[in-house]
């Protein structure tokens, strides 16, 4: 279950992501739930817990189905999530002899958490895979303005002659910081059951987790983590980490930006409707809002670390109205300081 | 500029509510914005500081406007807002000798910030007759089972007996507070010019305000609030008052519904794709997902008060992303909690 | 209960302020906490619920009541709060036939409540006078160099030029609707007995909170709030208006203390250990960071108004840990604000 | 520089920690400074930086030192910390042909933020230590109670029957998850001079800082950390996952402890001003507050990552106002979840 403010709106161009919003899009979320349904059921055929021909019944259907959506959105604002009406809607489409196979052992919080990780997982890529960019792009600033001399700032007042290779060097390390917690993050199957037990699977359910989580490409944890929210928190604390990082950097492109400093120079940069001549350093400004709106909404994660009994509707709800935002706005981030540090035209004190 | 997460996805029927959700599009921004150009080249006219005929040239041309949408998003990223884009558009659409008194004096923060709050007026409105009918609602579950006997709980431990009677008094008390809290907004215009100043407009700029919020029904202070943000501030403030309000409700109704206490009997509820049995108070969780959101939200709107110098893109931004998310939660809770007030068939200990 | 972090350390003088720490010390709490059980027993005794008698010795046993620290801190980790233990205390302390009426109806909640609202009272008296005289400071400062000329900036890029007594406006604006939203705030007794409903006094009731309200200088709802926080809610946003916009202030003084700027010269001003020409504009930066310290800790006091049932330990307790830190962080804005400006030589432009 | 709230007043004994608070006193801050000194010195003698009879005197001078408190308050209220004026006072009291060897090429973020991580270690070692008494507690429980019969909750009702020991094992998830978080930590020496060069040391710099971590007993990167704050948000996150876990811990016992469940007792538990009866489960509670602070305060520290230039005053400033709470709660969370888990004296449904 995901979405996203920086979705489909006014604002997308500004602190949107058009790549990662596929991933936070209802279809996206549907189809991986899709996917998890019929890898479970692929699992657990192959572990003889359902006829193999159930398995196939499922996949067929999961491929070849379309949902009602107007159905679902009413079940949603019954249930508190999308699957229970989804999964009613999926065995109507499956052959009657097959249906009760499907979602076998399974809770919606299954399906609904290993959505999500799926997608992050993608998510977490693309952030990887710009953060490695932004990181060659500043090597690549330093190579050809390394060398040019800056005012250390202290407190905001003039300190001592740095290099630009110097400043850079703690930019390097923010993203390298932010790279590495990227990095870290683990990606796991959940699955639980109804109460997290998995009681009815015996001794198989290590393997049918280990199996699941294999074939969706995911980690397969000993423990669902249904109540201990460790995996997201992990997410959101990245991506303040990454939006962090970031926002150093876009906080003193502002301050070098300025007119009275001259200490970088953009190509593009904002019009304004009133006056002409100004060249505005909006992806430098937005890099800050960024950073702060992750480090906001980061608070709301942390609260939902309190998760009553063997599930909250209220704290994992919670959950779904702020993460899918947070790793959006860190996507965001990565691509405006890509195309900032691009359109650096030179950095230094003015001589 | 406006915008919100609880729109148009799966989760919109859970969280969101369609008739905010209107106030807070693209388009309702777009409109809203237009209204503030033809306000103000009305009013200009008026005051003779502008032709009659320009004023009239820029109400047909905004009457008929139809954006280019692609070409706005461009503009945006560009500009990080929307309005500059918007201008240009519209002043290729207005017959050349009166476009450039199109915006006249204006800034785009007079812009947007003058259609947030025509928008955030509607908005509040909804709030308030929403909070009325919770609270007639509220008076007509007393009247029924007010004096059915129910067990005090402190630091939930059981107490005293008291009636139904008195714990709703508590409710009604919440909701009458986070009602005034909502009818003491202010939704004021916003006309400051490039820099704050309106110095082009001499000893009108006072006249020249008071008759751009009379015309748009909006309140005219004295001094613009470009950079003081308490106007905005007080709204995000009042909207977590009311979720925080209508969050001890449903806190409340999760805990007297559950099995063990059975103290309040709901119809509906929702289901469990794994336990059919179950008869979840979806509604009643939600009420307390709202309240922590707005809770984490309204950080960074506090955040943003530190707006530095004449403008800042920075913490404008970073309100964009977060007021209208909690305004629409706040419209979300009160929705819900009349629908949970109205399914309630029984309050009061099991005898 | 109250306590703040900004006592008796290292920081104090930094972010402390000694005058209001007097009023969240210990000792004070302690105080008012005997002024509220002599208050009650005094009009106990006028309403004849208690004899003149009681409520003599009462009085007389809370003056020359000394507090065994020991006993206290003992019962206070086992009960999660004060009063229990000092009730117990000063009960050992009272004439045995009088000591049951100590207390009488009421719970440690309307002690402990009361005592915050007493000595919030007083912090807030100290808040306004200190916003009334830094307004008073920027008039004079608006005297003095108001027609000097300034660069605008927004989006911390060169604007438009302006007077120093434009920007001086906005700033005099903030600390205007800071103070409004200081002086708005209702300081209200507590009264509501074990759970909220004061049955034992019958019709009693309402008179008594009256007499105990007019005893103490406070207002005296007809509603009690144990579990509707609105009145912290209020002292909470309050605080964090006035360091947010005492926090724009800080900033701007910041950007303009910059070298490269110049446009404010401060006499002192911060050393450093390591660059001795370094002058820095340490009270400017402090008023941003007790800005962000508020707009953090105003959103767990926001969490706290989900408050279950007829008390919550755990949202109650939340309370104490913030409120008191942002009520002293206020009133260090509101000190280092009035010495900064006082020791402002002149701002404007570089000639 | 460090301080906490949680010290020396009436709360102290809820959510406080007299051990942690050690560490956190004015005191043991100047100590850890001074150690930082001293080991400077030796390092700096053994690469012949600085004679070895300065070295020695510095030693000496640090062991007998006894700061004049009034004089250092002086100071830190004007340069915004305590280093200068500590620095200072030290070289007064040092031979003069050593005195200004004292601090050599430190500036007094070095200290400040050494003396942090020297304090940090040791509060971790000691939360550390207790999450594995805490997690041996919970083994003690599983074998005692552990085959238990208890009704699993999802969304506040009844779902199905599961054993003590199924509910024990995602609490010791969560234990195991947090204490990985604590261990993972990392403490490092802060050394980078005036601007985060090193440049004086030319090619000795790494080896300063190696040695001087080595003697200090903390890492030695390869950069310094002034301004990417990685190593402190490490920490807050650490903080915030640990009372989060056992605020899902207090939280669940808060719900099993409701006399209409049953599900465990405790000895001891809460007293009541106006309830003889009641026994509050205020523990628990107190684990729910305490994860609810530092899921306030974990925002901050976020924010704190946009540190601008070479040093903010402003970012660094906030972290002393928040990193020594959080650490501070998360002892207490870890000291009273213990205390609750050896007062369990039963667990599981009433049969």
């Amino acid at each position: 279950m995901s979405f996203t403010l920086q979705q489909s709106q006014l604002l997308s161009p500004l602190i949107g992501d058009s790549e990662l919003a596929l991933l936070f899009s209802a279809d996206a979320d549907l189809k991986a739930m899709l996917d998890f349904e019929v890898a479970l059921a692929i699992a657990q055929a192959k572990l003889r817990i359902i006829p193999q021909a159930a398995a196939d019944a499922i996949e067929v259907a999961c491929k070849s189905f379309r949902v009602d959506e107007a159905n679902l959105k009413q079940t949603i604002a019954r249930d508190g999530m999308s699957v229970p009406g989804l999964i009613a809607q999926l065995r109507q489409h499956i052959e009657k002899e097959h249906a009760h196979h499907l979602h076998f052992g399974a809770t919606s919080q299954d399906a609904i958490d290993t959505s999500l990780m799926l997608r992050a997982a993608r998510a977490f890529d693309i952030l990887n895979k710009r953060m490695r960019e932004i990181s060659f792009q500043l090597t690549g600033l330093v190579e050809r303005f390394g060398q040019n001399a800056l005012m250390a700032h202290t407190r905001m007042q003039r300190a001592l002659p740095i290099l630009v290779a110097d400043r850079a060097a703690s930019w390097q390390d923010g993203i390298d910081g932010a790279l590495n917690s990227v990095e870290k993050c683990l990606f796991s199957v959940q699955f639980g059951g109804a109460v997290g037990t998995l009681k009815e699977f015996g001794n198989q359910a290590e393997m049918l987790t280990r199996e699941l989580g294999l074939s969706l490409g995911l980690g397969f944890p000993l423990k669902n983590w249904h109540t201990q929210r460790g995996p997201v928190f992990e997410l959101a604390n990245s991506c303040s980490h990454l939006t962090g990082a970031l926002g150093k950097l876009g906080q003193d492109y502002c301050l070098m930006a300025q007119n009275e400093f001259g200490e970088v120079k953009l190509s593009g940069g904002g019009t304004s409707s009133a006056m002409h001549h100004k060249q505005n350093p909006v992806q430098a400004e937005t890099l800050v809002t960024l950073a702060r709106f992750n480090a906001t909404l980061v608070s709301g994660m942390h609260h939902s670390m309190v998760h009553e009994q063997e599930r909250s509707g209220a704290a994992w709800t919670l959950e779904w109205m702020l993460l899918p935002q947070m790793i959006m706005a860190a996507g965001a981030a990565a691509r405006i300081a890509l195309e900032m540090l691009k359109s650096t035209l030179a950095i230094g004190s003015k001589p």
